[in-house]
């Protein structure tokens, strides 16, 4: 009864961009009784903020990336990276005021902050330096066809408590779990940002792929390592294809 | 504490096509008050809809089946089989835009692919070989009056969890599981698609019977198998009658 | 570890009607907005509805009874009875298409299937003999003013897992909580319908009395016998007055 | 295994009038877009309904007061208690029916019945001859300042089952409880409703106090009691003003 | 089994001004239409509610700030400080009848007293004798440019039961807690306000920081102290950004 509680070191993370997943639903009624020239300026005013959104990719201000979502859960994610917070939500002020906003509605939103967790760092070398640390906290988003994305928090239930693990534990436990990830290199590429503090579950956890069947694969072989099986509890999952402009002005022609 | 983390084989799967359960509640207010013409015109739609799918069956490019579901929670259950999740997204903009579409909405969805476990495998065969496996895989839908439906996940909580059992363990729980469904054999068909990392549950089960009766007395059974009693969690179950085009026609029909 | 998979017996069951409660809210904004003749036109409607329920009553071809629920949850409990789930479809598509159900919305709907267990039973006696079993299975239900509903399940968490329990154990359990219905005959009628495979619980309850005290003091006895106390998990619960045609009239009336 | 299902002896519960607790949010828009005719036709009809409630609890035919609730949760508490559940929908369908319900939409609802428990009884006494007993079970609700209502079930999980206790240990558990209770005799009355049977939760408690503060003190003070601590699972918590004819007046009046 | 029920002592909690966390959405698809002249009127009103409120701030009969919510789960937080619920009610009600609101609707809502506990107080010192302790019960808020909340409580779960454990554990936990609060010392400042008996979490928790990434780090290293670990519950969590008049301005502005 009378010994010190128990406060185990907290892993040290690195921080990059802020990221919002936006996942939106488009009001079909209401779209499709618009007048043509109504759609016509709301989908001119969508390309125009998919291709400024582009831009402070091309430019390395931010990223981005949008996505047509499966199944009637949502129809669309914009998913946006920046440094700040409050550029987050000029950009949300901003497409609230587009003609193009009229026609959707908010269904699903997380908050987070790209991580790289220091589990696995070299001791004595300043992962600030390294170009590779680099460009996964201000990840450019690969240019894949297909998007995963999924909240999760790590267990605190009886026995099976993450948080009360030593370090040192937790670090074994991360380590085989990162080598389930790295057989998936040049398959999956994986952005992992945090959200304790920010939003409801403590992490976010985002899949790009060529071939969806990869995000399966790859989060079935996951369930089966410790640090998921005994550790791990998971939010709703998301699963979406690339959009270009031509593609969000296909999805949106009403004949 | 030092000990290694565990982390089991995860068994083998077969995937074949992707699934979109699309379950609507039809907007009856909104229908009745529409003109005879609008009504016939999106009646006219969901019937062409409803044959350009069936032929997509025909010609085994994918599979489909429209359901009438029993209860308030949803009307209409429009079940959908395609070799891609882009090809379930055009699908799903196509109904949006069909006049038929604005008169439901969505209650339920759920995206998964078809998938057959390697636990019951036959070692030194290549299942792909196997004609009856590719059926399986890319199902044409029996042609069976009723359908039950629901997603569930293999519980981890406390001493019940799945994910932490040997395969040899897991492989003797699903054969005495399996045994309960053969004694089944004519009377229930059981379609399981798999959806980790696709959407919110680890699996989708969908039974195709002529009486309804043996769903609940298959699903009752299986409960007390130790693979459901201590290892399975359930979400929502739905219950539907398959519906012809003249079903539809008379389902929508007001006087 | 390499012990058989647990597999008890489960107990037959007798089926019957199957059940859909049927619960609405008015939406009386509208229905006062709505010109007199209108709300005639929707009154008589459900009157032409409720006659022709209490009609397939008198005829023994189902079963059916309408209620003004307590509290604002719902307003409405249509509880009907048939031979098929067909059957109940077809009655929800026409009750839908009266003009009575513009002004309604669903707010909970439950599917089941009038069932009695063979815990109880006697061993050599076939069940479907007796007329007693035939009049439980189709029931015409009671005259009685008040009605109860809830939906449950049996527990399987950690140690308190029904499922995992030998069918001796099960019976012995179910036997000590079937003496407390008894201790209520003449006071409270029971029908216990199945929905495992068809509805979201694994059973609902539905009790009848003429003083819903009775309901209280039933409910709250058997949650201490052990079977309730460690094995059971209860949904809503829902208590209605029954309606006579008069009384409906009477509730919809507006000055 | 083979031992006998626990059944502990239920306590004897007195019960008084039914209760229900009607939560409403105004609809601000419609209501200050209505022409100020219609408004105060609205206002009219509340207070008319406000002052026949008031006529019932000075009759002692029932009980009533009206609060205005903290929090965008709700705006509007009715509080009402009748002889019977006949009696409540009565009341229910009168105001749904007033003008100035279509300006308000029902967020919380709860039926439950005043209840006491003989938990604490002297033996041998009869408790319904006692006027102090009878004045619990039909009470005229005090004119304290604040409310607070919450629901709450006794906990069956695991070893925290208050089901599965003795009742000698359930009998000591409610007395250490009700000492914390007495300890605030005369800064805060409490009424507690049972509603097993009737609605989601087993009790509703309804404190009153003219400083809202003695509701946190009590119930904070409360959880640390083993009762509580062990043995409690709480529902949503809601604290209100009383309002009289003329705070209801300045509520809802517009310039 | 006869042992006495265990009640442990009640921290003394102090207790200052009730606090209104107010989150809104905009309705913007009507805002847009509205005429401008409309806009132009309701933002005068938000901006007047605004400067009241702050004019309350100064003169120190309570304290008040604005933040654009980040994410699509709110748009808008208006936090309140009052002395009395009364206040809080008329504050309520009166921002209802601006026009402004008209454009908004509640998306989260929490009720709440600041709370100083005296886990960690001095004995024999009056601590409401002390304008440190005055100042933290009745607190200005600081200028800072983020705003964290989330509500939580203290865990009671099996052998993770906050409220059995005894004052002198509790003490040490909390004791061990605070430490890592004070290394956020001029980086992060915290308010706590305590909710039990008043809305359905037990404390809120609000953070004030000109940097949000100081809110991940604080409560993720919180997360590994036992306080946290074992014995903490957390709700939803919002992060936003003060908002100035002329932000506010800004973000209403439509060209």
């Amino acid at each position: 009864m009378h010994q010190e509680p128990v406060r185990h070191e907290a892993v040290e993370t690195l921080e990059g961009w802020y990221v919002w997943h936006d996942f939106r639903r488009i009001d079909w009624v209401r779209w499709k009784e618009a007048p043509v020239a109504t759609r016509t300026a709301a989908t001119a005013a969508l390309i125009s903020f998919h291709r400024e959104n582009l831009e402070h990719r091309a430019r390395r201000q931010g990223s981005y990336a949008a996505f047509a979502v499966a199944g009637s859960e949502a129809d669309l994610l914009f998913l946006h990276l920046r440094p700040t917070i409050q550029e987050l939500n000029d950009l949300k002020f901003q497409l609230a005021k587009t003609p193009f906003a009229d026609y959707t509605f908010p269904v699903y939103s997380y908050i987070s902050v790209v991580e790289l967790s220091a589990y696995l760092a070299k001791p004595g070398v300043d992962p600030m330096a390294d170009p590779y640390v680099v460009s996964r906290l201000q990840p450019a988003l690969p240019d894949m066809q297909y998007v995963c994305f999924y909240p999760m928090s790590k267990r605190r239930q009886g026995s099976d408590n993450w948080y009360m693990l030593p370090m040192e534990e937790r670090r074994r436990l991360m380590k085989s779990h990162g080598q389930i990830g790295r057989q998936y290199a040049g398959k999956v590429v994986q952005m992992i940002s945090g959200s304790v503090g920010l939003d409801d579950w403590e992490w976010g956890v985002t899949l790009f792929a060529d071939d969806p069947l990869h995000f399966k694969k790859l989060v079935y072989e996951m369930r089966f390592d410790e640090a998921s099986a005994r550790y791990a509890d998971f939010g709703p999952f998301y699963v979406g294809v690339r959009q270009s402009e031509h593609d969000l002005r296909r999805l949106l022609a009403c004949t």
